[in-house]
Order: C-alpha cells, then sequence, then structure tokens
C-alpha cells in the first residue's frame, strides 16, 4: 500500500493529479457487476429478447457511452480517448443479470474508472427499462477484475483483500 | 407486478415513454449504496477529513453533479429539472462509507434513477479519489430505498421481495 | 409568410427568442428522413437483426438520446423537457431505410428541431455503424412533416411547397 | 467491399471497435449537405448577413461544436482531438443553401462521422433561425465527399455508387 | 442580509437547495463584464466586424450556448428552462468592450448565475479569438447589474456595497 | 505583436484553426481572478472552512471540471486532454479572495484558455454559494499569469501592457 491519497495539492485540497510525465503505454481494465431482480423481471427480458424489444442493446449502448462521459462526471478523472469499449452479459437463469466490461487506451493514465462507470450505467439502465415492472431491483458486487499497463502494474481482484 | 414493460414501441424497440399526460405532483425518492474498503482506506479518509483534504466533499459535489446529468446518461429517462438535492454519508468505522441520496422534483415523472445514478458516482469517485491506495474496494447494495409520488404511489424496499 | 427572423435582437446579432410569456400547450412534432445504400449493405442489416448485432437498435438509441440534446447543439434553441419520443423504421426491401421520428411536450415552444435532430443523428448513426462496409451513404430527405400546438398552429408538409 | 460490420462483437451485440493498435496518421474527411427554401426565405438570409444579423455565422459556430460532441452523440464513436475544422457556404442564388465541411485530425481512426455531423448540425441551425418564415426546409444530399488517412486508404464520393 | 449559506446541510456538506415548494414566476436578471485589450486589438475587432469576420458574433453564440450549459457547470445550480437570453456589446472606442446579458424564465429559481456565466464565457470567448494577437487582455468588472422576480425581490447593484 | 486574427477562413468566417502539424510539447499555463464581497461574507466562508461547511471545497471541484469543459464552451478551442490542474486559494483577510488555477497537457496546444475557464467558474461557484447573503459581490482581475511551451513560446502578463 502505497502512503497517500494522490489527489490532494499543499492546501490539503483536491486537484487533478499531474500526469504529463507518465508513459504512454497499452492499457486494459476490466470491471464486473450485478442486478438481481424478481425471477418474472429475467424471464421478461428474456422474452423481450426473443421479439426484439431488446433491454439488454439499450443497457450496452448506455454503458459504452458513459465511459466516454467518464471524466465529466467524475471530478479528478482526465479526459482519456478510450481505444475500445466492450460490454457482455450474463445471468444465471433464475434472478440475477452479470455485466462484464472490458476497456482499453494507449495513454498516460488507467481507464479503471472508466470501466467501472461503465458497468454501473448498464446496470442502472437495465433497472430503468424495467422498474415499470420491478422497483425492488438490487445493484450489487461492482469492482475491479483486472487491469494491466502503467507504473502500478498488474492487479487482479480477490474476494478477500490481503490484510 | 404490471405486466409490461412500457418502453417498447409497437416495433418491439426501444421508446421514451408518452408522459405528456401525466399529473404535475410532488416527487420523491431515497436511494443508498455501500463501498467496502480495506480498514487502512477508511482510517485515510477519516484522517483527510479531520485535515481538510476531504473526498466525502469531492465525492459529494459529484453525486449531486451527477443527478442533473441522468437524462445525458440513461436513454429512455425523461429530463427532470430537479428541486433538491442532499446526499448523506455515513460509516462503520470499520471498513464501509455508506451513501443516502434524496431527491426531489415537481414534474411529471419521479427521479428513482436520478436518487440511484447519484449514489453510484458518489461511490465511484471515492473509489477514484483513493485507488492510487486500494484498488480492491467493492461498491455494493445499491437500491431504492422509498419514493412516494405520482400514480405508481409509496415504495419502499423490502430485503426480501415479495413474490 | 411572417415578416422577420425572430431570432436576431435591436444590434441585429442573434438572441434567444423570448418565450416568458407563450402558453403552456401540448405541442408534437413528426420529421423523417432516409439513408440510401449499396443493396448488401441493407441485406447485412436484415442480416443482423436476426442474428440480434442490431444496427438499427443502437441507431435509435442513439437518437432518443440526441433529441434531448437538442438545446446544447442549436444555439437558440430553448431547452424543453420532452415528454414522449418514439422512432420507427421503414425500408424499401432494396437499398433506402427511412427513419420517422415523433417528439412530444407540454411547454412553451415547439419540438420540431428535436425531431429533426433526432432523425438527423439516427441516420448518422446507421452510416456510422455500416461505414466499414459501405462509405457512399447518402442522407437526404430530411423535412418536418407535421407539427402542432402553439400559436403558428398546425403545419403538414407538402412537396411542392406553397409560393 | 470488406465482410463484416466491424461494430458487434462475439454476442452479437454492439461494441466501440478495438484501435488499440492502429497507427497515428494524419486524417482528413469532407462532407456536403444542403437546405433547400423558400426563395424569400434565401433573400432574406442575404439581406441579414448584408445588416450583420447574420444565420450563417450562427450555424457555423454550431457545426464547429457539434464536430466536437460526436463522439458524445454517435454511440460506437471513438473520441478524437480534432486538429482543425472548417465550414464553407455557397448558394444558388435562388433556394438552396450548401455547407462544405473539412475536418482533419492525426489520430488512430478517421473524421469521417465528425465532418458529416457537422453538415448535419449546421444545415439544422439555418432550419431552427428561419423556422418562423419557412417550416418546409427540405435537408438533404448529406454524404461524405473524400477521406484520406488511415488503413482503408483514400476514397471519393461517386454520385452512382459502384455495384 | 439572511443569516446562513443555504447550500450546506445538517451534516454541513453541500446540498442542492430545495426548492420544491417555491413560487412559480417570472424572474429577469442582468449581468455585465469587461474585456480590456492593446487598442490595435480592438481595432482589429472592428475591422472583422466590417469584413465579417466577426470575432462578437462568435463570443455571443458561445455566451447563450453557455447559459444553458449553467447547471452543468456550477455544482449547486438548479436546472432552470430559460425563455430568454439577450447579449449586447458596447465598447469605449479605444481599448475595452463591455457586455451586457439578459437572462429570463418562469420558474422556481432565479438566473442571476446563468446571467453572470453567460458573461463569463462570452468574454473568454472573445479573448480566445484574438489571443494569438494579445495575450495580455484583462477580464474584469463582472457583477449582476438587477434582477427580479421571486422572495428576495428586487436588487439592483450598487458600486459601494452597503454596510 | 502577430497581423492577424488566426481564427478565420477564406470568407472570413470563424474555423477551428488547423494545428495539425504542430509539435507535441509540454505545456503550462497558470491564470488568476477574483471575488470581491462583503466582510461578513468573507467571515462566513472562514466559518464555512472551519465547521466543514466549505465553500472554496466545491469551488475547486467546479473549477477543475469545467477546466475539462473548456472545448465544449468556447466555440474554437481544440479538445486537449489536460495532464493536470491544480487551484490555489488566497484571501486578504478583509473581503476578497483570490484564486490561481495551473493547467498542464502535453499537446499541440496551449492551455490558456482551460486556465481562465476554471478561475471563472471557481469565482462563478463562490458566488453562487454565496448569493443568498451577499449579491453585490464583484468578480475582476481575471487575467493570464504565466504560460509556457508551443511556437509562441514563454509568455508573463505585465500590469501595464507594452506598446
Amino acid at each position: 500500500m502505497t502512503d497517500s491519497l494522490t489527489h490532494f495539492n499543499d492546501q490539503n485540497r483536491a486537484k487533478m493529479v499531474d500526469v504529463t510525465d507518465k508513459a504512454v503505454t497499452h492499457r486494459v481494465a476490466t470491471a464486473t457487476g450485478q442486478i438481481s431482480m424478481h425471477p418474472a423481471t429475467l424471464q421478461r427480458i428474456h422474452d423481450g429478447q426473443i421479439k426484439k424489444g431488446d433491454v439488454l442493446a439499450v443497457a450496452q449502448v448506455a454503458g459504452i457511452m458513459a465511459a466516454k462521459q467518464t471524466s465529466n462526471l467524475i471530478p479528478m478523472c482526465h479526459l482519456i480517448p478510450l481505444t475500445g469499449v466492450d460490454i457482455h452479459f450474463s445471468d444465471n437463469d433464475t434472478d440475477t443479470i452479470t455485466v462484464d466490461v472490458l476497456v482499453k487506451t494507449k495513454h498516460v493514465t488507467g481507464v479503471e474508472i472508466e470501466a467501472l462507470l461503465a458497468v454501473q450505467v448498464t446496470l442502472l439502465t437495465i433497472y430503468d427499462m424495467c422498474k415499470a415492472i420491478d422497483r425492488g431491483m438490487l445493484i450489487s458486487d461492482i469492482h475491479l477484475v483486472e487491469k494491466d499497463g502503467g507504473k502500478s502494474g498488474h492487479f487482479v481482484y480477490h474476494d478477500t483483500p490481503e490484510s
């Protein structure tokens, strides 16, 4: 663990960290999250896909567009021209949809926040599209899965954080 | 439970639901969510607040600004001029910060999504401000707590959804 | 025909027209436009829909989100909280897709520009999704179809403008 | 013609194409489009320019600003820092204004969509500024004129697409 | 003078003030500001206007569009659908341009910040358009001139604030 | 002093200057500005900071986020991925707060406008947070302090511009 929160200046106020001299490298981040719902809601989403009224298609567009808005929403984030965003869905056939997002860039800082925001907005769009039939949905288990590139190197998420 | 996903048109494609004739009423929504972290990270956030390098102050501004961006991020959301947004923080003194958001409007549709997005962005900003010391943070338990106003009436979240 | 361009002030410079005292009424506008392409491109879009790689689903989300951005893109447009947006697609089974957009509000000004912008962005998203296989697509025939509500009353587009 | 729509992933869902390893090169794109109107409307625009109430000046600012918003409006577009945008107007002295847009960058992907969106928003701004006197204007003939740079090389638009 | 900063909640953190129950009334605000420059720069702006290369036309569009972005830039500002924005320029024929902005709405809160932001962005656009020939320009004297409507009533700016 | 306004094309209309072939270099800009207020208002801000209701913390987040919005607000500005933004506050203990902003990038154009816009929005946020108790605040003395990098080289602001 490093010693300090880097986002504060000598007045102990927030700043956008200076990355001017960091190296341009390939950077990739994957993040995940899930939404749990009433089994009948998942059934409806499945039905809809077959009939082309596709909740997940809308959610996916929302997630990709959100990744591009990261620096406008997260105050200390640098603008990063992303070179790739890909979103996958899976579900447990009962009551939970899992969203996995992969984000890539070739830039001076990483894209963890971009991947996490895309996960959040994808999940929230599913909520929005289905809220008329199920307001009690639960969004959870959002975390970085893996990231690579940059000085801090490779990171893999462990369920039990090391102490 | 109602019978249909309202966000689809007669071509089974997504649309923005027609709310032209819905009544303008007071509407309020509260949502919650939490972020778990290494105990040393929470300690650092506590220290920072005392020294004025305030992670939560930044996160809170981010959350309030995000609430105003909801219709730009969630594809089928209507633009709603919000009349109030308030964010509260609490923590378990060990490893978890809880965010509670209250959103109000006087409009033709509800503000559940606004409250949930504010929760998500507030939590993600905490992650962003602290990621240099702790990339393994987990965001979870994001859900609507309560909403009131509008035709669908009063909703209170129950841990165990009714069947 | 009225006598003047309303968007200019007493310095003959552009202004946002004062609509403070106009009545809040139901307003609706429909607009249309089309994109012509290589027959093989339309075939590919048809195939994709069947296989779920749905160009039109993405274009439609883009069009709806664009309608909400109108006042940020068209300098003298007022911000209008839209109450409904619906987009339909049809094609001639050969080489042309037609997009029809319906926009509604209950406000002091009309939503013609919102409908037209949604048409444009929907068409351009189709272009973007297919440009790897067909850069020579042509976007044309974009016009208001009909509008109602407000002081200027009912308007229906005629192919041959009256003189 | 290439074989596939590149914007879909292995779930046949939309993705932002991975351009991480594409070369940074000079890229330029020109696009065009036109708006037809009542002859009296074009006369009014001409008069306005002389008197400084300049419809085209507003439209041009709108077009340049829109080019910079492309990745926020077109879902699968990459953010591209543009290095130059230039818009020219011409008209047939009767009833039609033509808009030509040139966009440049030095980046890993092309700027065709940026040029086309700038054309569209420039034309729509002319419509908006004049709609009080002429709602029947027609926007048409929007297409890429020429593009250069990148792996797909040089493209020139032909009125009759090759079969 | 009232007793408290209204933008803080019971945790002494910033909130968006609750205006749910405030009355919808006509509200108007005017603001002003100026930019001083090298006399040769003002001469060049004057020349440009005559030749149609109009710095002020661009600045004015920027100011109007900025007024509409106020709630996206100023964290605790409510979104207000503006009903009119008008910008006037005057200069002392030597080295200073003055910008005056009038903003109107019919809403639950005032538009002072919208008017002030429009002044700032109009002035900064003049700076941007001329910075190649004069980087030493000075922006100053930005203040509210007058506002009316709402519970706080009529306000007129006095050079010497009362004690 | 150079001879021409670079932001105009051969039709004497505004364009985004072509910077395609300019060199990527380190660029830094500092800008400043101040806001004068009633002494009791500054006292309230001081008190608030101690009690954690921190006006300046909100203003600072607003300023940093505004720097990232520059190309969306100032029409002819290029999008520049900023590599660092830092804002400092000082005050005269009586009635005036001074804001100093430092912006960095490694790009083909400078960041003067980004620094100036961050100053403006930081100051206006202070105004917004305090306007309930003091509408007569005055924003002034906004100017570039120093910039370095790029072909135009080093610039330092002098109170008395050279003739």
